[in-house]
């Protein structure tokens, strides 16, 4: 189970991350049931990425999978494309959402927008990184 | 017609294909009206899979045809291109929706979803060998 | 943490009471995250209460209170009027949605809808109490 | 014009005051724009909350008034009944959003849900009062 302590910690490993290389982010925390447990923006932050980072940290945790991975699963021709309008078009097949581990198990997942998705990828990962 | 009785049955066999192969899932059956007759959500299987199991269900149904051969024909430049974001974003275009036939008629249908299109398509199949 | 085969024991009972009372009727069940584990809609059982039931587990979950006594807190003038339009419309404020409780924690909810609120309020009661 | 900062110290002011009430909130402060700048769910907090947290910071900053004086205007038979379904669901009319004012403007809002409408306000009241 995640805790809001947890949640800030997961949040400020990825603002660090993201103050290193200059790109200021929206980070969202969901716990295990896909609920929003944490968010923020930093200042100057895209005001379209709110929304990006919330459902990306949701589609980590409904699919237990990167955002990344999922969406080289979901283009054309691939055996999930389309999925993108299902879940009332809150799943993101894009990089930036990874699942939060916790001994081996899934118990949240963070969702980061506001950069490019190697950006993206880079701030979430370091935000991950917390759990283990 | 289905019953709660039929879907029960349905659902109970693609359970065992389930696990059979090890593979946690959300199976959904809706009836001619494509309504929702049952649902179960196996322990540890995606939380973003209820809605796209029911939705496939509902997308087999609504166009009588599996949702393997209706992506096939809704791809980029194919001739349903585009028709995943109808009906409110329910019609799911990958593997895993199956038509529920009865002498030749359809009765409703079953949506599996928890893992590959692979798998999904397995368990669909073998939920709606039930019905014939 | 609430499991597949608790559902389904849940769900039984409140058929078996629906059963006894003779009204057909639509039951969900959701987890502690407010994710639909299983639904049954009994045959004959209204259609548009399948959305009905799946929402008012929802709401019994997502405030830890039955939609019974949500209900009384929302009329105009009470304290909550308005709640029912939050959270995308799924909250229900009538009868028939109640928190499952093992040992004193919320581990979920059901909800039923097909009768009149005193029926659908009779059923979950039965099918919560399976629950303690 | 609000910033992260600003927005953690709202937030932490009313963390401090819903613990000291011994009620778990969800917290939520929009900035000038509606935007959503951060949010927290404290352990324990309703699920259904934090939908309704977010959407009272919307309110509070859409009309530049407490939820709770929007809520005495909006009741069957007032001058603005009804308004509670306009803005795709997101006004809500009960306590708990009040607006953040800096020098005698509206830099943004906060949203508090998670307890009784007076403790929702009382929370939102002790946050709020961090900006002046």
């Amino acid at each position: 189970m995640i805790t809001l302590d947890t949640a800030h910690r997961v949040i400020a490993a990825g603002e660090a991350k993201a103050k290193e290389i200059g790109q200021p982010m929206n980070i969202a925390v969901v716990d295990a049931g896909t609920n929003l447990q944490a968010f923020i923006r930093m200042d100057g932050a895209w005001l379209g990425s709110i929304d990006i980072a919330i459902n990306k940290a949701f589609t980590a945790r409904a699919f237990d999978i990167s955002t990344r991975d999922l969406g080289q699963n979901s283009q054309p021709g691939d055996q999930f494309f389309g999925i993108h309008v299902s879940n009332h078009d809150r799943v993101m097949i894009f990089a930036g959402g990874i699942p939060l581990m916790v001994q081996g198990n899934v118990v949240g997942a963070v969702g980061v927008s506001g950069g490019s998705g190697v950006q993206d990828q880079l701030v979430a990962a370091a935000a991950a990184a917390v759990c283990k």
